[in-house]
Formats: structure tokens, sequence, C-alpha cells
């Protein structure tokens, strides 16, 4: 088990894993049991397993895209944190074209296993696909 | 100032201010300051005048949608809690047209103010504006 000693970690480790194409990886990143994640454009997934399997049949098919984030608003506290995250992902098929996602993940503090993501609701801007740059 | 005096107070109060259109009313539930919302296929706002500037163009455009909500998870402690929300909007317009919208909805408690709004993150899911019940 992995242990992220703060809410910064995990998320390194997450974007990390997410570049990486890293199921593995992304798996140990996760709270466990009532997770819950909204990819861009979909309904809501509840549940380790299901949140994993939809991260498979993404890390599976992608190669491996660019990935930057910027944080533009946090709040946290000693066992919970908010991130407002900026993402900008270029497929490695398309490397000039990037999507702008705005993503909001939350992380939760276990005493046994340090930082993990609880929750992360990712959304597109209607420019997908567009130029973008993070500054 | 309003009180709300738990999240889901302060839940209720900015989701019947969205139905009613009443921008005072949703002016009083957002925290103060560095406060963020991001509109369904939008950037992120941060600020409380730039996050209420853009309700106020929304609700004063807007005929009183009907609007159904249900938290869908949440997790909190004793000043921070987040709640992940499936909102059905039915316009006034067309009320047989709803739109299913996945929210992530971020509270604070201000000892002074009670709980207040810090971030708001909407999107559409893509079969936005087919039938949709939130069962």
């Amino acid at each position: 088990m992995s242990q992220f000693e703060d809410d910064d970690a995990a998320e390194a480790a997450f974007y990390q894993a997410f570049e990486n194409c890293d199921i593995k990886a992304m798996e140990l990143i996760w709270a466990r049991d009532d997770v819950i994640c909204i990819h861009p454009g979909s309904s809501a997934l509840v549940g380790h397993d299901v949140v994993m399997q939809s991260w498979s049949n993404i890390l599976l098919n992608a190669q491996q895209p660019q990935l930057q984030y910027d944080v533009i608003r946090r709040t946290s506290n000693q066992n919970l944190a908010i991130h407002v995250v900026k993402e900008l992902i270029s497929p490695a098929e398309f490397p000039l074209e990037s999507a702008m996602i705005f993503a909001t993940n939350v992380y939760v503090r276990d005493h046994d296993n340090g930082w993990l993501l609880y929750a992360h609701h990712a959304s597109a801007t209607r420019q997908k696909f567009e130029k973008h740059t993070l500054q």
C-alpha cells in the first residue's frame, strides 16, 4: 500500500498514474469503498470496483497522454482536502490538440493509509480540443 | 446574513434560490472571498463577485425551472462537507425536456456565519435534454 503523506503527494501520484497509463498505480491512490468518479460528460460512478473498471478502460486504451495540471483553488483541514484543478491533456496521437478539463479532487486522510483520493469530478469546457495552454 | 446550521440546510437553500431565480437569496448562500464555481461546459470562475455575476446572468434569464436533486455521496467533518449531487432540471418553457446534471458541492463552516457554499462544480451528461428521472 502506498503512503501519501499529504494531498499534494496523492494528487501528483494520481496524475502520474494517468500519464503513465498505469492502472496498478492508479488503484493505490483511491480510497477504499465508497469512492466516486465523474468522467467528462458521464454519469457518476460509485464504488471502488466500478471506478477502477472505468480507469482500466481509459488507461488500457490510451497512449500515454501528455498531462499538465495546475491547482487553481484549494481548501483543507486535518482529514479532508479539496482541490479544483485545471488539467491540460494532449493525446499522444495528436499532441497539438489539447483538451482543457476542470476537475474537483477530494482527498481523505486515513490514519492507516495516509491521504487517498475520495472523489474526482472532471468536466470538459465547450472549447474542447482547441489549442490551450495552462497560462 | 443567513445562518445555515448544517450543510444540508445550505444545500436546500441553494437549490431553492436556483429554482426561485432569487439572486439575493443565492448571494447569501456562498462563502465570502475565494469561492469557485464551474457551470456545465464552462471554465472555472473564481471569487465571490465573479461567481455572483454568473448566477445573476443565469437567474435573470431563466423562468423558474423545476429542479430536483438527490445527494448520491457525501463526506464531511466538523468544518468541511462535500456532496456529490444528481440534479434534474426542467426548463419552465420545456417541462418535459430535463437535463441531468452532476454537481460536486463543497460547504465550509464559518463560526460566525454557519455553513456556506465554497465550491459548485456542475457538468452535464452527454445525454442532455433527454427524458430523465432521478430514480
